[in-house]
């Protein structure tokens, strides 16, 4: 919040690795390059890419792939990232749920373990979640682990808040928003560890390995048993002063007008209340139906249910004036979609939500185009494994100043 | 919105620049500074400090200020800004008025032009701009004209829009959304010409010269005719895929409550039609008063007008859910609320909406602090004349990628 006292001056260091990570994202989308195209796209020097070529191979993040003629002379040799170059853990941590995945730099999930649980304790969540990397890590060779990037940790902002709106009964996670895991954590397993919240989180599985190769800009939309949200912004993830950006849950909108919405009285209720994963849920049960799972959001889902169908319109409504709000602030032409369950919802959403957008859009001002998420209900997972890849090998303008993360 | 195909390496001139820029910003900070202090605060090295200081006093940016004892041996020269080190133009164009200002780099407006009127034809405002810009020219010495950093533009995001919400007579100010005014500014003045929309530019004011010297993150927001916004985030503006980031006159808000507003009918409307100094006027109007200059409306506000009363009570309610939306989607701590007109007007919105803020925060959520801004009715006039300023002398992490602006 302060204006920082200390300045941060940039080096040659600095520079350099910033260089290497321009590379890095720069074969990520282009699939295969040669040396020459890569000098073009990154507008740096045949010398200086030469240098950072070699730097690279030698730490085998990236590897020769095929030939290709390119005009006169030898064919050119191309480049690409090695999947197997560097492995990145994630926990994902929910209010019933703790993931634990590995992903390589490819973006593929060599191995997840998932409890579907209510969150036990910090210190029961610890134990098992190191079990968890250790039976993860064994998937790698000894050579391969010495290339792990390090463990992501993704858990929404504030466990211990909203519970009253998001779970029915009321377990004591307010032991949760006492403890750092993550710091935890890293103490346990000796790795580095890099904590976002998990809209943040998702939206960098988005940029890393999803949409953020064809897209610098556009805001994250998660529909999970709560709303997350995360800011690209200029291929990077907009943190904020807290961390927090990007938190459209507690963003003000109108009471909802389902029978089954829980009336507080005021004039405004947080958009978590009307859409997420817990309104449709809660709007099943009041229209008489057993839901417990997933599974049972899925039958109604494709059997479209009345309630699905209400529950959808009551969402949308709410949704406009947010994502509206939040483009005109953030000035992202775009929107990503993606949720924790599918079999039609997210199309149906993305049609209805357009078609309001549209309609709702201020004059001389585009709505938000919408496109679809990558990763569905691996987001979660695959948000907190991108974590320690995006940090380490994103060309964020961040490490220009301070060269930490 | 396009991913950008060509990459942006960084190399040694960008570097070399981005910390003079960090090294000037130190100093526009602390005032004066030695070059320990310098050394430390940037964590430059004593030599690339000394390097730089030496370019920065040959052309005259810095200039040596007093001395002062730091412990043992002889007292430390002190380096200051020289405030005649750069100058400043800077054009706002509005709906009903053309400025234009002279400033230096210390902040001093040294000169300003001020055509009240409604805007006339882009060709008639060229000249008119050219006249004044030749006449405030006059007042630097020859010497003095050679480091004229440029000319700023500032405009409202689209002039052409929303006349039905914002005049009382619908003027034609379509033409100004054909004509690219800064580029055909620079043709006539061959000066660079730096354009950002009005909100942006009075939050770059504020950022260069007013409480940036203390804050790096805030959402700034003017009250004019129409109320304007900018996102400092990081200590750079936050610019959005085509510059209109902080739109937050566009954010819809519920319909107004009071009698003199239009009824349009929706469910939602935007939020200039509520907080606003034109939604003042309709309100002061309806009440039968005769509202035509600032001056009138400064002569309401301090005799507590009933009708200002109302309005105020309004643009609070409008503005709550506005700023709480914005304030969650940057996470950024704090806001900066100036205006257009004050005679209590500033004083009495910010005790209003601090109180409104604070009932209405979500759970675990603060509410954003609130500031004055530092310049009141200036701030437009500033805000041009600061750009060039900006983008000149600003260690934006931009100038490490492509070394432009």
């Amino acid at each position: 919040m302060f204006a920082a006292d200390e300045g941060r001056g940039c080096n040659s260091v600095q520079l350099r690795r910033y260089n290497e990570r321009l590379l890095l994202q720069t074969l990520r989308r282009a699939g295969e390059a040669s040396k020459a195209e890569l000098a073009r796209k990154t507008k740096l020097t045949g010398t200086a890419i030469g240098g950072i070529i070699g730097g690279l191979e030698a730490c085998e993040l990236i590897e020769v792939g095929g030939r290709r003629s390119e005009g006169r002379g030898q064919p050119a040799t191309l480049l690409r990232l090695n999947p197997k170059g560097a492995f990145g853990l994630g926990v994902r941590l929910d209010r019933d749920s703790i993931e634990t995945a590995l992903v390589d730099f490819g973006g593929e999930m060599l191995g997840r373990r998932v409890h579907d649980r209510i969150l036990p304790s910090p210190d029961e969540a610890l134990a098992l979640v190191r079990q968890d990397i250790d039976s993860l890590l064994d998937i790698l060779s000894p050579a391969e682990r010495q290339r792990l990037a390090g463990v992501g940790v993704a858990q929404p902002f504030n466990l211990g808040a909203w519970l009253s709106q998001i779970v029915i009964s009321t377990p004591a996670f307010r032991d949760w928003d006492e403890i750092d895991f993550g710091f935890e954590l890293g103490q346990l397993t000796g790795l580095p560890v890099f904590c976002e919240n998990d809209g943040n989180a998702a939206a960098i599985a988005e940029l890393f390995y999803g949409r953020g190769r064809e897209f610098d800009d556009f805001i994250y939309l998660f529909l999970g048993p709560v709303i997350g949200c995360g800011i690209a912004l200029d291929g990077d993830c907009l943190r904020g002063v807290s961390g927090n950006a990007g938190d459209i849950a507690v963003m003000p909108v109108p009471p909802s007008r389902l029978a089954s919405a829980p009336n507080n009285g005021g004039k405004w209720e947080l958009l978590l209340s009307r859409a997420s994963l817990n309104a449709l849920t809660r709007h099943l049960r009041h229209a008489g139906e057993s839901v417990n799972t997933h599974g049972d959001l899925s039958r109604f889902i494709k059997s479209h249910h009345p309630a699905v169908e209400e529950w959808v319109e009551d969402c949308i409504d709410a949704l406009v004036p947010a994502l509206l709000s939040a483009s005109c602030m953030l000035d992202a032409p775009l929107a990503v979609i993606d949720a924790d369950v599918d079999d039609g919802l997210i199309d149906l959403l993305m049609q209805r939500l357009a078609r309001a957008l549209e309609a709702a859009a201020p004059e001389a001002h585009t709505a938000p185009g919408l496109v679809r998420g990558s990763f569905g209900s691996d987001a979660g997972a695959l948000g907190a494994a991108s974590l320690p890849m995006f940090f380490s090998f994103s060309p964020r303008t961040d490490i220009l100043h301070n060269g930490t993360k």
